[in-house]
């Protein structure tokens, strides 16, 4: 048993919170040994769980990298879906309403980002910062992030074009990556995450908005 | 001997068109095989010339999905520094000429592009859509441009700040990659390549320019 393993067990946590422990054992070993050279078999180990517990949270390794990140990704499809089918139903959207409503949302959800989230975000960026997994799954992640704006635009924003609405929506998925970025790397001096969104994505919301 | 290997016997290429040979046969073996499928080897044996042949041309097999648009995107890091040069020789760069001269070489670049590139990106776009190496090596292939961008304006357009420039260099990135796609898509309606760069990222331009 590893000093890690007696800690674990001295602490009897309740089996509720083995995703947590699944968390901690992954981001200790991707700061120990690196990235790559961790398996999925490495970190149920050093959680002390069984490998096939890891794969009842996680698809696969990669998608610990993502775990402060995916519960906010997860809220933007179902709400914009939601605020669409709220705009439609009050008549034929004017001009701009698709946008201010696309720009609450995003503010909204990013209200909602803890400074632990930051903090995991920045330590699991550095330890898989050159990694193939995290370019691929983050373009998976931007992409679909992309179609859900993309598809939203369609419907509330009904002046913009096929092309502007896939620009705009890449536009503003851009925004939010390097305000992420932004944030992480400007430490305690930094705003709130959603006033550094705000900052980096008011010119794209400006720019499709106008006549 | 395949029937594809007799066919280059008989026309007896000269080796100075391997490159392009090595590119056809990968082509053909993705569409009857698979992108998956298909190892660097066969490449090479389809296309009659030894493995470490495909590896003087090639650095992965996945290199192969970018033929028709690496010598573009070769091209836009050392003409914008060229460029930046330039502007800051003539003096302090004022609001929007960094910008302007930016959009001037990207659809100077964009006129560059010929049919068959574009017959090509299709094809291999088809072929390879839901690999993770056309992701990863489409990510990376973004993210250096927009470092190339981002670099640019930190020269040439001073008055943006470290985040705006970032989000503008990514907007501009993904304007280009939806024009892209949507030349594609559009079949022979489509107008030029250049065309349809700048109507998806003249709002972007405008949006960066403005006082």
């Amino acid at each position: 048993m590893t000093e890690h393993e007696e800690r674990v067990a001295r602490r009897g946590r309740p089996s509720a919170s083995s995703r947590e422990t699944l968390e901690e054992a992954a981001l200790e070993l991707f700061l120990e040994q690196g990235y790559e050279q961790t398996s999925a078999s490495d970190i149920a180990r050093r959680a002390g769980v069984a490998r096939s517990s890891f794969f009842n949270y996680f698809t696969a390794k990669a998608d610990v990298l993502w775990v402060g990140l995916d519960p906010l990704l997860a809220e933007v499809p179902p709400r914009l879906e939601a605020a669409a089918t709220e705009l439609v139903a009050g008549g034929a959207p004017k001009r701009g309403d698709g946008l201010a409503t696309l720009r609450k949302v995003l503010l909204e959800i990013a209200d909602t980002v803890q400074p632990e989230t930051v903090r995991w975000a920045g330590s699991l960026r550095s330890v898989a910062g050159t990694s193939a997994d995290l370019a691929a799954t983050g373009t998976k992640r931007a992409l679909a992030q992309q179609s859900a704006l993309t598809d939203f635009l369609a419907r509330a924003e009904p002046g913009l074009g096929r092309l502007q609405r896939t620009v705009c929506a890449g536009s503003i998925i851009s925004a939010t990556i390097a305000a992420t970025v932004f944030w992480i790397e400007e430490g305690p001096t930094r705003g709130s995450f959603s006033s550094v969104v705000d900052e980096a994505s008011a010119p794209i919301f400006l720019a499709y908005s106008a006549e």
